[in-house]
């Protein structure tokens, strides 16, 4: 590939949406290249067990599902390169990606590079990060049936996911840093689970450290008020917000919603002609693999239906 | 059940959207009915070989594909019921939904009935069909072994399920109304078809009747450029779009878009309060399994905040 080069598609990321999205182009024999600056398979593949993606009766390690999703984005003819992606711009029509320091230049770019989770950044988060320590309720709440659970976080994630967390859980002990900061109407609802002994709230309360024993997390040491307190648990949930990936977005005249995620019309474009967005870091994501997936296969089809378009205009 | 219970989720149709909605207010203990009058796994259950659905490298078999999804809501707790939807309708925010003459209630509804297939509207069609007229190729292609057949449509779904009825048969003629307009892939496939003699194209070939012997279809008349033809054959597959299950959506109030299918919004929310649509029922559709299941996902998570709205109302 010269400089000069322009490909049908760009992907940036190389998740669970852009696979997919890659397994639509390429069947239908639509050039296609996959950036990834990390892991493919993305959030994904550092899941470990999937319970709910469909298709997987008894669900799918996350690693492997990633693994499928990977080979059959290549059967059908997916380049995946490693790079970080810096920059994007359009060029009268022309999409410039700035990748590794070098411009590469396409006919359509779809953004996929999903969103992280904030971390708290205590010692044991990262060693048991899926194995007790979780982001993600609707994934793994379910594990955590007639078990006890350390939720941390004081806004409105942390308070609506510790509610409906206890849906599975025997009680949770919600910790604070410094007051919550969930709207009135959840803080309303809170006092519901307060009231029937669901939920016991700590503020003032910083986590310090998650502790396993034998390999199991069953232990959070805290600050509460500056004296050490401990909490035991079976699990440990962190809702200190989303962090989308999209800082190489500023400049590229892509509109963000207020929390930094891409803006996009119903067929996953964004305001930038030629220009597709799915997954995590579409404003309005769910963070769930099957929605990932879905929109992949969409924005697949709007990115067709462009390079028709272009090819007959 | 008694007539006055009120379920949480009726979702109606057990196709790839609903069983992967399913999955997920099912995992969440939210009490789940879903009503089916013809096949568990809907359009995909016919399918042969899929090809795109992301996760399986190699494909996988229509029908193995609706088992997984099916095992794995009951999994976690799905009721499928066989039933005929006829009615569904509003009372001051429950929902009544009419199944085989009787009114069943719940306090959210997901419309996934999906979409049919469209007829081409000449005498004989109805008559025989499923004996000598047909729509599905994976469902009876294996009864036209060593037959000649006709094949009738000029989209990606015509020229695919004629290419794959060949393994079956002699010869098809594949009737096209105007002109080919399946995507440039399918018709390079099918060109090797055309050269190696096993499926003939006659475009600007417009059907007029299917014709019997002794009960036993055998003629396809048509108009060939406005003058009369013939096409001698064993049977008739006719592939010309489909048609969204939605009759019994008349006098819902549930508003459809042009072609019948259920507008909703970002959150596939219609525009009654409580009623989602998700799948290829609804309006905006790829008519893509991976969309069908990624929007039931994200449906099942606008259906449990609903119902935690409900709750604390």
């Amino acid at each position: 590939m010269t400089e000069q080069t322009v490909r049908d598609v760009i992907m940036i990321g190389a998740g669970p949406s852009a696979l997919a999205a890659a397994i639509y182009t390429t069947r239908e024999d639509i050039d296609t290249v996959l950036y990834e600056k990390a892991a493919i398979g993305g959030l994904a593949a550092t899941t470990d067990m999937v319970d709910n993606y469909p298709g997987f009766a008894d669900g799918i390690e996350g690693l492997t599902l990633a693994g499928h999703l990977e080979k059959q984005a290549e059967r059908f003819g997916a380049h995946i390169e490693f790079g970080d992606v810096t920059a994007i711009r359009d060029e009268k029509g022309v999409k410039v990606i700035t990748v590794d320091g070098v411009d590469v230049q396409a006919k359509t770019v779809l953004i996929a590079t999903g969103s992280g989770y904030n971390k708290i950044g205590v010692p044991g988060e990262d060693e048991f990060y899926g194995r007790g320590v979780h982001y993600c309720a609707t994934c793994d709440g379910a594990f955590y049936r007639d078990k006890k659970l350390v939720v941390i976080g004081g806004g409105n994630s942390a308070v609506q996911e510790a509610m409906f967390l206890t849906r599975f859980t025997t009680h949770i002990d919600l910790l604070v840093r410094s007051t919550i900061k969930a709207s009135e109407v959840l803080q309303h609802d809170l006092q519901e689970f307060i009231d029937n002994g669901k939920i016991t709230v700590h503020l003032a309360t910083v986590p310090t450290e998650i502790v396993a024993t034998d390999g199991k997390v069953n232990l959070v040491t805290a600050a509460k008020d500056g004296k050490p307190t401990e909490f035991h648990t079976d699990g440990v949930f962190v809702f200190v917000g989303l962090k989308p990936n999209t800082q190489f977005l500023a400049g590229s005249g892509v509109e963000l919603d207020e929390q930094g995620l891409v803006k996009t019309d119903n067929r996953l474009e964004t305001n930038v002609h030629g220009i597709f967005a799915s997954g995590d870091v579409r404003s309005g994501a769910t963070m769930q693999i099957a929605s990932a997936v879905g929109e992949g296969a969409t924005a697949a089809l709007s990115i067709r239906e462009y390079l028709d378009d272009l090819k007959h205009a």
